[in-house]
């Protein structure tokens, strides 16, 4: 099987869904500054024919939030009135140097079917409105349109079409966003992860009518269902060539007691 | 396909080949501080009921070197008599925000068949000698015992069981590595990409006798051959249960200029 | 001695001339992200009682450029063609660790007589036109109708009035500062240092007529003259009370090989 | 005044208390990784001659913890049974920002009369003996010697010989330190500072036979008394040259809601 799997993976094609990383990119403001890399070490610094003969190296050092740029969040990340999913208590297992349970390096490699729900597609538009919210019923118009179904143990990612203004900041913090009915739609279906092509997932101005909440899938996909979101993906492409249905590949790093990581998810179609 | 190859990807034993990213991991000199996080923000802090609902976050900063941990070195990270791969003079594309070409953000991610050659396994030990180097004969050696053939496009991974020691920075330092015959047979087989259970896949000791440099691999495969290097890999698991054929799935970041990134590599089969 | 000096600082007026340091204070757009600090290690953290009684530690982590904030420039920070001051060419003492020489560590810390010539308030406004000039003539102007005399030695500041925009980066950005005839007037009194209460002594928008140089003072007071330059200094108190003569206390930090340092000047009347 | 205490600061032999700040200098292990610089911009890669004239810049970047190096600590940074210093309850004002009240930038400059009171040359030996505790009667016997008297208001340095370590971590992490009657004697005289050329000024293996606690002098001097307590001094040149009154100058920056901060004290005779 390794060798039909590795034959399979050297021939598909792969859109790869992770924003670049670069200083300015846009970032949420509570993450500011970010993103920082400072090249430091250069070749000649190295270069020392006489003692290393022809070799050298260059390298730098990064200073970055672990929410910058295209991410996904630890289950330690988001808590409901203080407990953390398990409900456990938030305070029991913060320490400086992270929690010490339901870090980021407890996310398995996501390895799973994918499905694109091209929001904007779908309505025709080349971005959904401005902060604007999408439904349970944009979902299912957008599936059906589609002829697609979500299923459990799915990735679901949806688009916006904001991943197009990332090197515009500002337009690009009032993207539109998936709403309450939106998120419970996509947790029924028992999917193990969401994402999509803005800053959060969620309808940035929306809160949950019964509790208050902003960001309502943050507060409940995390702590209490325990499906992961995923942040800043960049759909133009797979929304591009119609590409709805794929394997989803996204790897999070282990860093140690961290609230969420970096990573570069690959649809293969 | 992607129905075929999601089916595969789920229904595949995965192996990790990423260490823990912790502070205080090994890391080699050039390299220190290598690795920091700090979790600043905690739940109680923004946790405001009546102003955001039960929702709180917590969040922290990482500060890095791309080259602490498990990672793959980009291109642009070693050169030959300050000449980079394709002949690009090192001087001409670097700039304090990093390099403007052959950055870790041209690295595809690599989906491949992969092929663990064990040579401690081979030799019934649970590490090499340390700092000793392994040869071409040694490739050969353990390629025959495994019945592996090593072939063009494919990742090699080298256990020299080093990875064991991951906790203990001294020891993993002193690993054993890939000499100077050892590089050349790899890049004579036409893989895309070397990789082993230490800090930088050469033997540490070696000089190339043609030209003195020190991390022959280093000035070979990536200015000349166009190889990536993967360091600090886990091969403890894959070495146990001899996995030698697999599904590789290895994906950096792409940090826009940086000479390397961290990654969390697979091994599926 | 001493204990006459000691008499005379503890009984001195202390104006402190250090702009507060935060996350979000103005920053060259150069110098980004210029400033951020994270408490990660709290009280209760570390509170065991029972094993070190009842003491507790909090800290945190500081990540900023050498020019953020209220600071002084080192020789090596500014070149002339490349060449630094005493003619010493960049490239043969920059290392990725620092300046080899002229670093900030080798400033002394300036204990001086201080002179301020406040241009806003000769001018009766309280800031003067964004983006403007301040010439010889102006300096001179103001030094005559403050009755002050630059004399050799000493330590010039020259206030625009933009200090008290701290807390908006925009307004700040676009202050007013000196230009090159202010500046050659500066130096031909033989100051050691010039400061000012903007990013960066020298007028904004203005290039010296000969070379086509941006910020004059920076290409010559630095690599020619050995002046030191400080910027983002708090003029407004001295402003105010019209504290024109005065002990002037700056004491850099020693970065070694670093090109400048934050700072905490004092003027002591 | 200001004229005399201008000339009194200029012609004063100043002695430096700040030691070098370096990659690799002495940290405590709690406050690792320390300090980092890197050089990134560098000459070469501002200069265009033909747009900006013949000027260039250099700059780096610092990642350091406030209680790196030579370093004063503010009030917030220690507290007793979680009360800092006025009985405020420490979770009250701790913010991922730091903290709301006692930051460092509510520390005065430091101008006063300087006492040195040098144990190690006292004893005759160039430091004492490792991890020992410096008593009330040494600094009794010790000022007696000297001929000193400590007073109300006066900054207070004990000099155990250590400082001259700098650059062996391994040896200055075992520095003899001041007990807990040593840092009785020093608050009774009413000092609004200590400081010595150690990591902690107190003994670093003595504990408080009454509560158990570590570092007496944290749990007392801040929280208790409010009295600053200084770091990493050195003490090498004044203890040298038996200047034991002088006037001192120590003036943190205003890191806002920081627990300390490096400054660079002097000694001026």
């Amino acid at each position: 099987m390794p060798a039909a799997l590795a034959d399979l993976l050297r021939s598909a094609r792969v859109h790869d869904l992770e924003q670049p990383r670069f200083v300015g990119m846009p970032i949420f403001p509570t993450h500011r500054p970010g993103y920082f890399y400072a090249l430091y070490r250069r070749h000649r610094d190295t270069w020392q024919p006489e003692r290393h003969g022809p070799r050298s190296g260059a390298s730098g050092v990064l200073t970055m939030m672990e929410h910058a740029g295209t991410h996904i969040d630890a289950l330690c990340h988001q808590a409901c009135n203080l407990k953390l999913h398990g409900e456990v208590p938030a305070d029991q297992i913060e320490t400086p140097a992270g929690f010490t349970r339901l870090g980021v390096e407890h996310v398995p490699p996501l390895l799973a079917r994918g499905v694109l729900l091209d929001v904007a597609g779908w309505k025709g538009v080349p971005r959904l409105p401005p902060c604007s919210s999408i439904s349970a019923d944009d979902l299912d118009g957008c599936a059906a349109w589609a002829g697609m179904e979500v299923r459990a143990g799915d990735v679901l990612l949806v688009r916006t079409g904001y991943g197009a203004l990332w090197h515009d900041e500002a337009a690009y913090l009032d993207a539109a966003g998936v709403g309450k009915s939106g998120t419970l739609w996509a947790a029924e279906r028992g999917v193990v992860a969401v994402g999509a092509d803005n800053m959060s997932w969620d309808a940035p101005d929306e809160r949950d009518p019964e509790t208050g909440a902003t960001l309502f899938a943050h507060v409940y996909l995390l702590p209490k269902k325990g499906i992961y979101i995923m942040e800043n993906l960049n759909l133009e492409e797979v929304g591009r060539v119609r590409c709805y249905d794929f394997a989803f590949i996204g790897i999070p790093l282990k860093f140690t007691g961290a609230t969420g990581s970096p990573f570069r998810p690959l649809a293969l179609a």
